[in-house]
């Protein structure tokens, strides 16, 4: 190819020596071979020999025992949640989300959160041979910012709901962000910005038309998550009779490049389906084990022909951005949960990792394999550590197997982005790691706090006497006055309410407050259950509620939440003695409870008679234990129409307990 | 508790000021905390204050930002096949094991293998934070000194199988090697030797029974692979109506301490059983995922109340030896497969790793905890890498979950065995690690060329020329001369045997040799159909075949493989020129070809008349295809029984192929 009197083309660097994987179609390896840089992009890749007749480098990386492979793509994170690592886990997924996340993003999520945040996250991807991220968040133009800074290549795909954010107080307003954020950054040479409408479920029709024409006029793909969990499929068949793959696709979303992330519940219908759509595939085993969402079956929709990359998905539900670990996964699970050993190969996982994470992201023009033109994005590799020898080359595809099963994030010895050596012997050169992890210490620190005054003094004490398991509620109710005469057994019967269950109750309460009364209150409650022979079976429970709602819906319908509930065994005197509250008040009633069932949903309806200190009118309360936010926002729109059927007029809602309307009088 | 009087006691070491995971019955945390050490043993556990009033340390470790908890216990592992980690990964386990592991194991396995092995295994394994490791090898005296010389706990098991063995020529043999062997090492500090009977359908009610009286007599337990994989569970129950726990339950064996690797496929009412003899288990999910054998229920097992500990299985089948990676994916696989978030929570899954691995291998009363009295071995972790931060507060469970989602392997510093230092910063005290890399990169080397020879030639020119799939199949075969006026259909007519098909054809085969003629050679055949109207429907296929016999049972049977097998669709003079083989053979034969069900089996009988060169007697061949070396040597024992059947005379069988019978006339 080259003679001696062929002059050498100058580069700026040449990585010599090592195994080049390159993920070209052909899945050349050269071993020993080079790859030549010269500014943001490959130039050359070969044998040692070629490379080294060809080219002269400002540098030369010797690569030898190393191997040389395209960086690694995560295709599916939310970057900034780096700082929630390790927030809560192990825990019921609505105590999570309602009891840790939710309360701290509501708290703390602005956009220095999400710059260091993603700084954080672009310092341990580096570090783990991560070059592309492809986000999903808020503040997405911090995020941008950040990841330009570390000098990692990034899809920053800005979240759209259909419920209040903390950037947009409402979608439309995400979407003037959206358009904004995507203009601004056109053209850039690491960042493209892409619109993120969070799931078919969280969003409406209305914003995923309004996406998809984003993206399509702006000519960006646009991130999703899709079918993540059985619940969320199974509900959506029930309302639209429609699988979400489907939906999607006859809704027009399809026509935009998509990138849907998860795909856990995924019939074939729906792989054959991606694959004709040319829709990416973001494959998250980690947090779809963690969060018990169950095992996508990627073998399935790579043998249907969707191209599928593998992602950490955030690092609350991992809890950490491996890409190794993923890989390593993705390989295990296809076999074990697949049921065949020859399910998902190294090579196939590799692939994953790179040139089909390209392909399913749309970036595969510029990155995803080692071949000249493409952008510079590529990671050496040591395999000459204990845990990854020896090497033997019986089979022609050791080296996958090696990199998948043997090798992690610590065998990460340099990293490149766009030609620039951005980690080099495992010290990372953009990034000024010490005084990130300092900012992230003190925001733990801070959120450390939020939580002990959350969480302080009466749980604690509750704690202590025992007795008491840890069980979090959270229930959607609205309780209103019900309307003059109104009598529940005629009222009730309706051919849209099924009733299922009938109680008669009186029900002593006492209510202890503590400090300003504002925050945590415990319930004493005496529950006398009238049988129809005049019987009394009394049930004394203890139950600590945090401040009055963690949401708020239309109709004063709002989400509560019961921290702790247990039976009460010991006195009122004795919790009197032993809680000291600053206050405590009585309200005393008569309840007919009805457990009914509504367009499928079983509620509790209970008139109530509030008889000390006595009230003039008789009021109605719906509740219904709930799940998820999603669950929660349904229910408190059946509870909207169930009071409307039964004559409550939005006037006579009360968003308030018992004990605050009686006292307000 | 001490004043500024009390003279302070002379330790050897502190290890001061991290967060101190006890894992004592009451899973004490203290952070900071100090533990001190003397000799072999742990003598306070404690605040940091405390520990710094009452002892003085020669050597002091400074543990902030650290964790300094037990060390991790791999309750099964297969040390000396370090050697083969990635020697073939992703293929049909058939393929994997008669192709790969068997030959080098027949090949390579002897003293020095095992000490390299084991020593290898030991660097990988401290630097990884593991100070004990239970061992079922072959030659496990030399793991054991290898284990002494890096310093590490090992419960060494001496694999007993009914088959010969690397280091055993009969399984009596095996037995007095193990008796030796456990009076050898009885009282060491460090090593315990106990039988490992490899399995119930590798070993015998008998080998079971004189392996208990060897634990019960010696005092030590014995370690046995128990319902691996849901066929074997099957197969067994076909052949004795019991499931694998039940039946050792009532042969007696589990009156001995038992650990039990794998167990994959186990019913509740196993579960229970395991835990009212106070069977261990080891559970191993990289493996278990890998090898496509599934999930165990551990969960199940642990609310049953069983001691499950976590294991990483041989580098041959995971391929490593990370115990932080089994205990994240033991929690993972719990919540995703057994369908809950809440399943195995991050305090489970460390305890798996340490005190519950200690009860599993009964040993807990010298480790798994730090608590005074116990024998020091312990780790420190570093907390302060960008992976592993922030850090919370907010469950009190907090550290467990850093531990699990988000620790690795790279980030142990330093790892203590009985009270010496085995790893001191991240780097190995107690073995050459770089003569060992060297020795390990030599004999890769040796088993590579032993691959090459194997392989070579004839078979790269198949895959040249191209629309050759890889596809290996296995026979288990048995010939011999037909008894005079032999008569098939009479003979197949009897209530013991199904004919499920029947054809008769004309079959040229051309045997292509090369070399010498020893080694491979390649088929070509025409295959002529006859169908009853007296048509013909000729289909060649050209296969290559290996060295002729893959292994030898009773009778003559033989276990073959065929390494490629396709379509032929060039000519035979084609394939002639091309492969310029060393001599060329013809056979042509009539055969009568049966399909017939035997006790549950498909097998295949031919009646051959071997018509070039022609030959005078009639020829009973019986074949079947065979999925693994447990299935093969059942298969061989069919055939045995049904040619016994048939009337051949064991004086009668013929061990080899049709092509090398006519050339030896």
């Amino acid at each position: 190819m080259s003679g001696s009197t062929q002059p050498s083309q100058q580069v700026d660097w040449i990585l010599r020596g090592g195994t080049v994987l390159t993920m070209n179609p052909a899945r050349t390896i050269h071993a020993p071979g080079s790859v030549a840089i010269q500014g943001d992009s490959i130039v050359a890749v070969g044998p040692v020999a070629e490379i080294d007749a060809a080219y002269t480098a400002a540098e030369t990386l010797d690569c030898c025992d190393h191997v040389v492979m395209p960086g690694l793509i995560n295709t599916h994170t939310h970057a900034p949640m780096a700082l929630l690592r390790g927030l809560a886990d192990d825990l019921r997924l609505d105590v999570w989300l309602h009891g840790y996340i939710l309360p701290v993003e509501r708290e703390f999520v602005n956009p220095e959160f999400c710059f260091l945040g993603t700084l954080l996250s672009c310092a341990e991807m580096l570090r783990g041979g991560v070059t592309t991220f492809v986000d999903m968040y808020y503040h997405e133009e911090e995020v941008a910012w950040a990841a330009v800074q570390a000098g990692m290549r990034g899809i920053c795909g800005e979240t759209i709901v259909k419920l209040p954010t903390p950037d947009a107080v409402a979608f439309e307003q995400g979407l003037t962000y959206l358009s904004d954020l995507i203009a601004h950054w056109a053209g850039h040479e690491l960042i493209m910005a892409v619109p993120a409408p969070h799931s078919i479920y969280m969003t409406t029709p209305e914003i995923l038309r309004e996406t998809t024409a984003i993206a399509l006029q702006h000519g960006v793909p646009q991130l999703i998550h899709v079918a993540e969990t059985a619940g969320e499929v199974e509900e959506w068949m029930t309302s639209t009779t429609r699988r979400p793959v489907r939906w999607l696709e006859e809704q027009g979303i399809l026509e935009s490049d998509v990138v849907a992330a998860h795909c856990v519940h995924i019939s074939r219908e729906e792989a054959l389906l991606l694959a004709e759509t040319g829709t990416g595939v973001a494959h998250n085993p980690t947090s779809n084990l963690k969060l018990a969402s169950g095992v996508a079956p990627v073998w399935s929709m790579i043998e249907a022909g969707v191209h599928v990359g593998v992602g950490t998905d955030g690092c609350a539900s991992n809890n950490d951005l491996d890409m190794f670990e993923e890989m390593r996964l993705a390989a295990l699970l296809a076999k074990g949960v697949g049921g065949s050993p020859v399910a998902l190969p190294s090579e196939d996982a590799v692939a994953m990792a790179t040139i089909e994470g390209a392909r399913a992201v749309f970036l595969d023009h510029l990155i995803g394999s080692l071949e000249p033109g493409k952008r510079a994005d590529l990671i050496v590799l040591d395999m000459s550590q204990t845990h990854s020898l020896p090497h033997f080359e019986t089979t022609g595809l050791n080296i996958y197997s090696r990199i998948v099963y043997a090798s992690h994030r610590s065998d990460v010895r340099d990293v490149f982005v766009n030609g620039k050596q951005l980690v080099r012997g495992r010290a990372l050169q953009s990034v000024d790691e010490g005084a990130i992890l300092d900012q992230t210490r003190d925001l733990a620190q801070r959120i450390n706090a939020f939580f002990v005054a959350r969480e302080e003094s009466v749980l604690d004490k509750l704690v202590d006497i025992g007795g008491l398991e840890q069980q979090e509620t959270f229930e959607v109710q609205a309780k209103g006055f019900a309307p003059e005469g109104f009598d529940p057994d005629k009222a009730l019967a309706i051919p849209e309410i099924t009733i299922t269950g009938h109680s008669s109750r009186d029900q002593y309460d006492t209510y202890l407050f503590f400090g300003d009364g504002l925050g945590e209150r415990l319930r004493y409650r005496e529950d006398n259950v009238l049988e129809p022979d005049g019987e009394i079976h009394p049930i004394y429970t203890l139950t600590l509620t945090g401040p009055a709602k963690e949401a708020e819906f239309e109709n004063s319908v709002v989400l509560s939440r019961a921290r702790y509930t247990a039976p009460a065994d010991r006195s009122l005197r004795f919790y009197r003695e032993y809680f000291a509250p600053s206050a405590i008040r009585e309200v005393s009633k008569h309840r007919e409870r009805y457990h009914i069932r509504f367009k499928g949903v079983d509620l509790a309806v209970n008139v109530d008679r509030i008889t000390s200190p006595p009230q003039p009118k008789l009021y109605i309360e719906v509740k219904s234990r709930t799940w998820s936010q999603q669950d929660a926002f349904r229910k408190a729109g059946l509870i909207g129409e169930l009071l409307h059927l039964l004559g409550s007029q939005p006037e006579d809602m009360l968003g308030q307990e018992y004990v605050d309307l009686v006292a307000a009088d």
